[in-house]
């Protein structure tokens, strides 16, 4: 059977404490509008009491028992690589894994958090400067974001993270694949001085989530002449955004990135175009429904 | 969420050689018109490469993933069995296994080829007398489909197997359960005797499905005093039922067990009703759709 005439589809996420995930509701969503039966399963090493190394053997196991696909995150998306028969290039370049895809029993690894947080900042920043971009987070979102941000043109990133070498081994790989002095690793000392003469800020770390809620920065170190985007999507409206948007910042929220992150998988996982502009619509019902129960407020 | 809640469920078949198998359609038919999201995967061993004994390995691997539960089919019925955790009375009475549920995290086995078969013979030959029964066949379908004839009120099943150590050791077995004298076992060459007095004959050999058709039994032994209740439903019509009919004998086709055990299978994963009559429709059309292109005629 080919790939247009399939209407049925399993895939699933392996994990770490992905009980909340959004992913099944946004996947299925979709697929429901475009008439196909489509089951998204969470698969939680957690409850099933694996090591994170078990991933490799829930990939085969998932390719045994008639699975599509998988989205793979936290703390496996490193780990799963070496279980895959192929990388696509942007998986290759950053060394993680979010999507596998099982084609004629091969399965090829790729990351659509990368191509998600660019096709996020295309659509929602489309004309703001990025000559000088300052980055907060060195962690596995931050690797991907920088090198999302360094593929739409991004002229320096700085990376800034409390834990000083995981900045520069993040700015140092960046450099290897984008050419010399396209990244920085600083720690955030130097930050007032940073965002000073800065165009912009991504924000790549859990706080502001509900369960690491405030600032990742002082309040003062922010100013009308930013634009920030952040990578945080419940909430969608994270203490920093209600910041700088009061300052006047162009600000782009969390939620753009996780439905093209998914928008992209989506289509690895079916060959079929997804709207995003629906799935934005769903991402923000489900954020707040999941915020309501989520946060102390 | 409670089962009623639930609208999305994944199971699949283990066996070997079972892609022409119509338990995907039958299933997911129903569960369409049901409004349900209901996945049925073919997982079958040798495609995959493994030995029957992976089935354990393989039923894991779908609790692990997320399978609300599977149909196990030959060569894999008796070798799950050390694998669960529970079994339901028909299932542990047989030594065999057609249906696991995953439930709370454990793998409880049933057997719907019994359940199937009994209501399928009640529902197609209510009335026919059941003192002298004749069965084809002590295979694995054969031990299903006598210990659903002794639970109908059979009072005696004769089951003729050219292998008699075969048909001797599933009269004991029927014995042991049903009572002394309830079963026995010969080979084919007692048949002329034993048909000229019995009161039905049940067919549950594989001749007449489509890679071995032809008659189980010389025509000239069949009489318009038999009923005569068949196993097969590929094709539907077999050679024994044609030749039976046109003798005025009552008859009841394979499909029947066929839906039923799917029915039964279905109501243990879903916890919902089937409309069996409407899976009745379907079968006819899928088999008639898969005989023509699986037989020579």
């Amino acid at each position: 059977m080919g790939k247009d005439a399939k209407d049925s589809y399993l895939v699933g996420l392996i994990g770490s404490g992905i009980g909340p995930s959004l992913s099944p509701a946004l996947h299925e969503r979709e697929a429901a509008r475009q008439g196909l039966r489509y089951l998204y399963r969470l698969i939680d090493i957690d409850t099933l009491g694996v090591p994170p190394r078990a991933v490799g053997d829930l990939v085969r196991s998932a390719r045994d028992l008639g699975f599509d696909g998988l989205n793979i995150t936290h703390p496996c998306k490193q780990l799963v690589i070496e279980h895959l028969d192929a990388l696509a290039p942007q998986a290759e370049a950053l060394g993680a894994v979010n999507t596998v895809v099982f084609e004629d029993g091969r399965a090829v690894g790729h990351n659509t958090d990368v191509t998600g947080f660019a096709a996020s900042f295309a659509r929602g920043l489309p004309d703001v400067p990025l000559e000088r971009v300052v980055q907060l987070g060195a962690g596995g979102a931050g690797a991907a974001v920088a090198h999302a941000m360094l593929t739409l043109g991004a002229e320096r990133v700085t990376v800034v993270d409390a834990l000083g070498d995981r900045a520069a081994d993040l700015a140092a790989a960046l450099d290897r694949h984008f050419g010399a002095g396209r990244a920085v690793g600083v720690t955030p000392d130097t930050l007032p001085t940073l965002l000073g003469r800065a165009d912009g800020l991504v924000h790549a770390t859990p706080t502001g989530m509900a369960a690491h809620p405030g600032l990742p920065l002082p309040a003062e170190l922010l100013h009308s002449g930013l634009w920030v985007a952040e990578v945080v999507y419940r909430p969608l409206e994270t203490e920093l955004l209600r910041t700088a948007r009061a300052l006047g910042c162009a600000t782009l929220d969390g939620g753009g990135m996780a439905v093209f992150q998914a928008a992209d998988a989506f289509r690895l996982f079916t060959g079929r175009e997804p709207d995003s502009t629906r799935m934005l619509a769903d991402i923000a019902e489900l954020a707040e429904r999941a915020g309501a129960v989520g946060t102390p407020s």
